[in-house]
């Protein structure tokens, strides 16, 4: 890495191609960094124009290079972490010339799926899941006494989270043969803080080399003295994140090499091929350079971790538009925290994603960034909260999932005011089902003590943040979608809700309309083609999923003679399932038609195309409703 | 440690007794060793009546002592990890003369709660969370400017969590003044086979106190030399669980000192005091002995980490009656196991609670025990899935919500055939809050691709264990309650059950009866009654909460005028809130009754007094169904 990487004036279609394994292998070595060239060219060209996370894929380039040249997939089982790095890995195994419809719908996944190809044996789309899952696929190798290789591949970052240490834990016990890969880039998301650059330090300073055992000392120190001196300086910013030594992964039963330079090809196949023999744990450690071989990405790791088109020649992307939810979460955030000594605000490693960073920008001491530690934030949150503080506790809705027990156990039995921010609450839409947040009523609301809230729009969302902040007799969440809302302009000064009463917006006899959240947008539609065929159409916002306003709910089924609520979360155990619950308890049966996502994991693309292809749709709704009216003469348009 | 602890001739009344931190501030300090003995003898007599976690509180009475001797609640924050063990912090704050009726209804909890003092500022049940919460209240104070301490109590079994993880991970960049202290006792629940065994040996024969600063060097040495020489020897057994070297506390920026014994109480108190000064944190080492000063508990640590009444002179326990579906569950599996290579079993640190430790004796070379790392276990099935194992992930299902990302994000969306099984299903109980699983339906039904079971006795119970077993098309999931069933005969030979198919045990025309799992009795109950009345009630064994049996629901309430549902469980998001679903969206509108749990978190105590407090009775049902029929002649009895 002395170097930074150029490409060449060769000609794209004159430099190497590889689509599977067997063609790796057959390449002479010395074109293998040729391979490496077009691939890079290739996922530059492409990703300007279907956005993807470029940074992470242009760093592990020669890694992935590397692992098809040694082994043999599917037998032998390659598990990504979170698995957004696995582009090239698909490239090199069929997919090639896929590769330009990545995140497109029924293009390629942004991750790895197992319903795609027979070499992704694990998918995954969150952090920290590798190493166990590698780990289990060991155990049962072993246990059947066949003999493939299992490589995991994990980032540092997954090293901050309680999942990868419970597995380090069982290493030992599990398994001689297990290869991890440790593809430290110093970056998750976002920058990790100087934990990384500590543990290099120390690595360099000290004995890195003693564990190396007699047997393999010549060869590896061969590897290691290249590999070494190529590692850039790094500074030290400070102790947030995990220090690793590797004196610790000994501990682990898991024996060290590294670190090694994770862009010299030729030295990642020997050091492979090496570590293939080995009858014991090993973890490679292995540096690489996000954004490796494009300038842009280099010089903004963080925008081209993952980002949407962009100018091939610049990075420049697309100006933005209107603010985002995480956007005015932050800002708001801040400013109410400028005034109120109680705020605080948690953030697992997502401080641009949640848009907390407007938030540290305004209150830093007030701002905790504890790394993907889903977990650990809640009970933090908790802590804090006991202190008689407000923490914002701010995670999106399916990385929440993480922290599920402790919603129940430890905010909802002690029913301490937590406030549960969900950001990418609804479809995520390009990510895909790993990144979907459709599940969140169905895992909250029968948790005891907590209140559950979506706004229709951005100044509610506003007003409900203060009414959070506001609010101190125990939990709250508010959920929230990806991206933009609607534009609605924000009031000077937010106002307090009241809790479990929903807004009529529109008086009504015929059909009541239910839209929560940002699908408010979609009963509107409906609500204006029912009255052009001159129904009475009843609009509501119902704010608070719990506490229902089940009197406005009772009021409308009793005037009304069909309700239709929408939501953007799953039908069974969603919002719409709850109006139907309260109104049966309540002895009331007027007809519930429900507008929101089926009882499958639902696939990648843009919203609308997966609204309509699922039956999510102003046009849908009218036709259920209107099977439980009676026709009427369509007013004069 | 050197000498076996052993109670003086002095009558209980004549031993010093001390109900508040002031009283034990007060005593002489000679004395204190006598308040613990008069604590012990508390403990042992009053436990034997109510049960509970005797083993691990007579494992740290001279530590509750010392903390209370040296530092000032509730203004000084105590964060004990799952809290199982803060029966004699109980008795140090005001509730000495209530310990005899702990773990009985409306007497003490068996853990810490919020609501029962304000002494308790972090309540739990599950482990794992105490760093993080503890973390948090740093946090809050440092923030504050207030300068309370904070100090946490961790056992050993808590470092193979991985929140803990998470938490540690986090110390250093969050604040300089934290008392983390490591309860090591060798002993989880289970045995934590040979990690600490493994620690210690590294800790006695190196340079353990090498890292004790200058300053402190004189008097922590004078603690050091007492301690360690009184460690007693522990053998290596394996590698199974962590071995954290204190050379890794450091890492994390926490100060080590230690191992010193935990049952000094004058040790105990200088350590505090002297760390009480320090402005960096530190973590403190303490080797205690479970069962402490009750040979009965010592001889059997894992009997005695919590148990029902025994006799006290011997530790007898009155004779089990019928098997228990932990243990039913155990037998069948390894019996299955046997004759299918592909069944293996998982467990998280609780080889007997789930029955599992009869598998293993069956068939050890499949049965995996991973430590209390419950996302781990989940992952690690997923692996072995991957490889065309048959997973048996066997989890409680309040602890399973520390997986729940995994049941949606690896097993869900992957498809994989894990079976998981939810054992602990329903009122836990005497345990309380933190150990009932009521939740367990709402927070699984909505996730697609699951299969989602219980049984109304223990034949049926091992016909589902059977059919999951054959069942390869995706994850299935069964839930079951603690202890006994009914006592069904179970048939030599398993059979096979259709999936979605419920069991109409008998028909009827005025009322359908659905009785779920272990409910199926009351709604027995249920039956008879009506039937005394003259009303024609139908019996059905739904044995599937996904996919419901929507054909016979409909059935049903096609023909009845209402139907009855009965779970163990929450009511919302529940089995019956299913049925109204699947009946509403059908367009049925026959009244649905339902009998579980409410929306509130449910106390500790016996399941019948819960049950009766909560409206779950035969009587209620009859007078719920009854509102919705004619009046009818009593058929003479």
């Amino acid at each position: 890495m002395e170097n930074s990487f150029e490409f060449t004036d060769i000609p794209e279609e004159d430099l190497p191609k590889a689509t599977c394994g067997d063609e790796v292998k057959a390449l002479p070595v010395e074109d293998l960094p040729k391979l490496a060239e077009r691939i890079r060219r290739t996922l530059i060209r492409s990703l300007s124009k279907t956005g993807g996370h470029l940074g992470p894929n242009l760093g592990v380039v020669e890694l992935s290079i590397a692992m098809h040249r040694v082994f043999h997939t599917p037998e032998d089982k390659f598990v990504f972490d979170v698995s957004h790095q696995g582009y090239v890995h698909k490239m090199l195994t069929g997919r090639w010339d896929q590769i330009d419809t990545i995140r497109t719908y029924q293009g390629l996944n942004g991750f790895l799926l197992r319903t795609e190809s027979d070499h992704d044996c694990y998918g995954a789309g969150h952090a920290g899941t590798a190493v166990s899952a590698a780990l289990g696929m060991a155990a049962a190798r072993d246990l059947k006494g066949t003999d493939e290789h299992v490589v995991a591949v994990a980032g540092d970052a997954a090293f901050t989270c309680g999942p990868t240490f419970e597995a380090l834990n069982n290493i030992a016990a599990t398994t001689k043969k297990f290869i991890l890969v440790l593809n430290d880039n110093e970056w998750s998301i976002d920058r990790n803080v100087g934990a990384v650059a500590k543990y290099f330090h120390a690595l360099q300073t000290s004995s890195t080399f003693d564990h190396i055992r007699d047997k393999a000392a010549g060869f590896v120190e061969k590897i290691a003295g290249k590999g070494v001196r190529g590692i850039a300086h790094r500074v030290e910013e400070g102790a947030k994140n995990l220090l690793f030594p590797n004196v610790l992964f000994e501990k682990f039963g898991l024996h060290y090499y590294g670190p090694i330079d994770g862009h010299d090809v030729d030295l990642l196949v020997k050091t492979f091929e090496f570590l293939k023999e080995q009858d014991e744990p090993v973890i490679l450690h292995i540096i690489t350079e996000k954004g490796r071989g494009y300038e842009p990405a280099k010089a903004n790791p963080m925008k081209f971790h993952g980002l949407g088109p962009y100018k091939t020649e610049t990075g420049e992307t697309p100006p933005s538009g209107k603010p985002t939810y995480s956007q005015i979460f932050g800002q708001k955030l801040g400013k109410f925290a400028s005034c109120d000594e109680g705020i605080v605000a948690i953030t697992a490693a997502m401080p641009n994603g949640t848009g907390l960073v407007e938030f540290q920008k305004q209150v830093p001491e007030k701002y905790f960034d504890v790394g993907i530690a889903e977990e650990h934030a809640a009970l933090f949150a908790c802590g804090q909260a006991v202190q008689g503080l407000k923490p914002f506790l701010t995670i999106y809705s399916t990385f929440f999932q993480r922290a599920y027990d402790m919603a129940v156990h430890d905010i909802g039995i002690q029913n301490l005011p937590v406030r549960l921010c969900m950001d990418r609450a609804g479809l995520s839409g390009d990510d895909g089902p790993t990144h979907h947040g459709l599940f969140d009523i169905g895992y909250m609301r029968h948790i005891p003590n907590w209140v559950l809230m979506q706004a229709k729009d951005e100044d509610e969302f506003v007003d409900m943040l203060w009414t959070m902040a506001n609010y101190n007799d125990g939990p709250s969440a508010i959920r929230y979608p990806r991206g933009e809302g609607v534009g609605a302009e924000i009031k000077a000064e937010p106002q307090m809700l009241e809790i479990g009463k929903a807004e009529i917006v529109a008086d009504g006899a015929d059909v009541a309309l239910i839209g929560l959240g940002n699908m408010f947008e979609m009963a509107e539609q409906t609500k204006a083609i029912l009255e052009e065929k001159g129904y009475s159409v009843a609009l509501i916002n119902p704010r608070w999923i719990k506490p229902l306003d089940e009197e406005c709910l009772k009021d409308f089924a009793g005037k009304c003679q069909v309700l239709c609520t929408f939501e953007d979360h799953t039908l069974k155990n969603g919002f719409g399932a709850a109006v139907i619950e309260a109104l049966h308890d309540a002895g009331i049966h007027t007809p519930v038609e429900r507008i929101g996502w089926p009882d499958e994991f639902v696939e990648h693309g843009k919203v609308d195309i997966l609204r309509n292809k699922h039956g999510m749709s102003a046009e849908t709704a009218v036709k259920k409703v209107l099977a439980h009216l009676p026709k009427r003469a369509t007013v004069a348009a």
